[in-house]
């Protein structure tokens, strides 16, 4: 398996970033020569009547009237809070939420996390527009197999690359499902579509910063907004995505056309869905549930002397972080994973926080982990082996994780996991009408009494 | 030189975007099973759930914070319009109208259109701020800077590949210019930088769509809500643009950082910008330039028999379009470009009206040029001989095109242009007094007066 390589990484370049930034926020006012200053000013006032000269085209009425469609703000919820703001901005804020915790869902094919780029945009255009809950669902559907069907064509030599694939294809996604919503006819969805293409979001090196959950939102907003420029007349290439400079080809050196052709309309790549079990990127969850295993085989954290953990080599190359400082970057560390698997038998939210990553005991049964690579392990298993002090060994190999699609979490456990992440912020009461809400949304007339349910009522922000 | 080869281009995909729309316009609704339709119910319940509960999070905090700083919505003007937007969306639509006409701006090194992206994002936020006139020029210098640079790192492989570097590196120079603006320090500058990193815009495939000047437009929207976003402690790699898996290096196989880190803060890449006399691609220009010169030397379109053009392959693959159907399709025709040279001795937005491109004579005389390819010529150059109906041949060479670095438009060259621009959409006394505002920025308390000017007072829309 090639995927965990990246073709001619260089590894040796200046920090680039940081160069450009001080450059940025400190070279001095007018630190330049009268010709760079006059030659600004040209720039300005040729660029000024371009703007000006175009105003009255075509392509300005259609993103004015898409951009006005945002106005006024108050459109769509930000879930769990009482606070509305334009459709796209909802977009963005729901889908950066709803990635934050990286504990959402997993279409294991290709790692993309489907729902959160097209989710979102679809709840926020939905609220808006007082979409039905059978179009909401359908929209769903549509966009979600869009995007994993992309993603299909493209992994894993895109993602290989460097892109981050939720991302990537997300905004297809989005894009796929607004204008399924907005019921656009083919020849304008496609001018959605392509509008996305020029579009794609997320590169791998943002993993372990606000930026990933950044990826779906944008890809949300992107998608939502694509829809919206093509329902007012804005166009795009007719073959914006397979053309030998349309998207796909531009991002990706490997393009499968038969993954998007084969069983259109007949297999649905929703049905290869996965929930996270755990509040960490999937290729740790079979080594938290093995070291889970263990725990539950007796084996108590203070008794440790050594856990071996057998690992393909993309697991430790994505989650490999063996000092995490923070929750964000122990959700990168296949090490903290064990020790909570160890310590807890699970990892959810709170098992990922700052102050549970930082507890002495968890420092230290971290460092007592030693990580192997074998790739004749599937990147799906784990094989650990805890060394206790008295010399004794405990074994456990793990096939497939809680939370894979050959051992799916149930509907309970759904449920469980939400009361989990929502009770907090909405009581237990409420929580449950929003989850009964849910179960029933392919029937309910529209989404608002989900989106009430989302908003707290006992306190404001 | 490779610029005009893609490597493995794939031209036999099947239909891709037209599959996926039609699928998504057409497919009936809940048209799966209910295995399927379930797991869209599971989809969505898991997907709420991590969104309501990570509502609270620092990441949420600072993305809508970000957001909330587009409202109330009036902040900033769409350029030639009595209209005001969010500033997001105006740096959205004023990008759009500057590149429209595909008639501004040209880093020659890059192929990058550098204002459209920054100045719009620039004047946006300068507007909203009350930012001075000096400070604004400064952004836009270095805002320039920085997406020039980045580009001359990657060029021409990251072009090659399919990327219209304008909005690719634009997203950059937009983040730099309002980081800068806003007065950000250098870690979160590098935080603006690095969020824009993952939001690379822009496929050549486009061209010859409402997408290519949505190109410049995105990447000034995304540009400037990178900055917001940073200032509001959103967080990104600080390696983002030059780590293996960072923008760079996933979008170019070549990245030159030298480019970047040369003589910085010495040499400025706006010194390098041009400013195109003709409203077209810029690749077209010597060939205009060279039958303008026909024209003037006394060749008649109607005396012409045959016209042979010799250029650098690069120009007919960019602008091969032999029988462009209206003046956008036009813009990519070097034809076109040789029939309005000879006709009117120039090609300003007029000559590449629908009206114009579908003239008779027009047609006719189109149809007249023979285009060769010959890579012993610059790109930037052309070879015209005009064999009239007596025998007679007429020759012109050119070498550098009026509006080149080595011909350079004058400043009074730019101001007749700017009313060629203006003066239809302000009337002249007011595009007059514009010019004069224009020339004064970098001295100017702040923008309004610009804005103010370049808004009509004769109707609103």
């Amino acid at each position: 398996m090639a995927r965990n390589t990246q073709v001619s990484a260089d590894h040796s370049a200046p920090a680039i970033t940081q160069i450009l930034a001080k450059f940025v926020a400190t070279h001095p006012s007018r630190g330049w020569s009268d010709a760079v200053d006059h030659e600004a000013h040209r720039t300005f006032m040729n660029w000024l009547g371009c703007a000006v000269g175009a105003t009255g085209h075509q392509a300005a009425d259609a993103a004015l009237a898409a951009v006005q469609m945002l106005q006024p703000a108050a459109q769509a919820s930000v879930l769990g809070r009482a606070t509305k703001v334009d459709m796209a901005s909802a977009a963005l804020i729901n889908g950066i939420t709803s990635h934050t915790f990286d504990f959402d869902d997993t279409h294991l094919k290709t790692i993309i996390h489907p729902a959160g780029p097209v989710a979102s945009a679809v709840l926020a255009l939905a609220e808006h527009t007082g979409a039905s809950g059978r179009d909401t669902i359908d929209a769903l559907v549509i966009g979600i197999d869009v995007s994993c069907r992309v993603g299909n064509a493209m992994y894993p030599d895109h993602y290989d690359r460097g892109w981050h694939i939720t991302g990537s294809t997300g905004t297809l996604g989005a894009a796929a499902a607004c204008a399924r919503l907005l019921k656009l006819d083919t020849e304008k969805t496609a001018m959605a579509l392509g509008i996305a293409a020029s579009q794609p979001v997320g590169m791998r090196e943002q993993f372990g910063t606000m930026t990933k959950p950044f990826h779906p939102g944008g890809a949300a907003r992107a998608g939502l907004m694509s829809a919206l420029l093509a329902q007012h007349g804005f166009t795009a290439s007719p073959k914006a995505l397979e053309a030998p400079r349309g998207m796909m080809q531009t991002i990706s050196t490997k393009n499968d056309w038969s993954e998007i052709t084969d069983e259109l309309g007949q297999r649905f790549e929703i049905s290869f869905n996965s929930y996270k079990p755990f509040a960490c990127g999937i290729v740790i969850h079979p080594s938290i549930d093995a070291c889970a295993q263990l725990r539950a085989k007796g084996v108590k954290a203070e008794q440790i002397q050594r856990v071996d953990l057998r690992v393909h080599s993309l697991v430790l190359e994505l989650t490999g972080k063996k000092e995490p400082a923070d929750g964000l970057q122990a959700k990168f560390s296949v090490y903290h994973g064990c020790a909570a698997g160890l310590t807890f038998g699970y990892a959810a939210e709170e098992e990922f926080s700052d102050h549970v990553v930082n507890r002495e005991d968890m420092v230290a049964l971290r460092r007592k982990v030693v990580a192997t690579v074998d790739d004749s392990i599937d990147e799906a298993s784990a094989d650990v082996t805890a060394t206790l002090i008295d010399g004794t060994k405990v074994h456990v190999f793990v096939e497939h994780a809680i939370g894979s699609l050959q051992n799916p979490m149930t509907d309970a456990n759904l449920e469980g996991k939400f009361h989990g992440l929502a009770d907090n912020v909405l009581g237990v009461l409420q929580t449950n009408a929003l989850i009964a809400a849910c179960w029933e949304l392919g029937s309910a007339a529209n989404v608002a009494a989900i989106v009430k349910l989302a908003t707290p009522t006992r306190h404001d922000d």
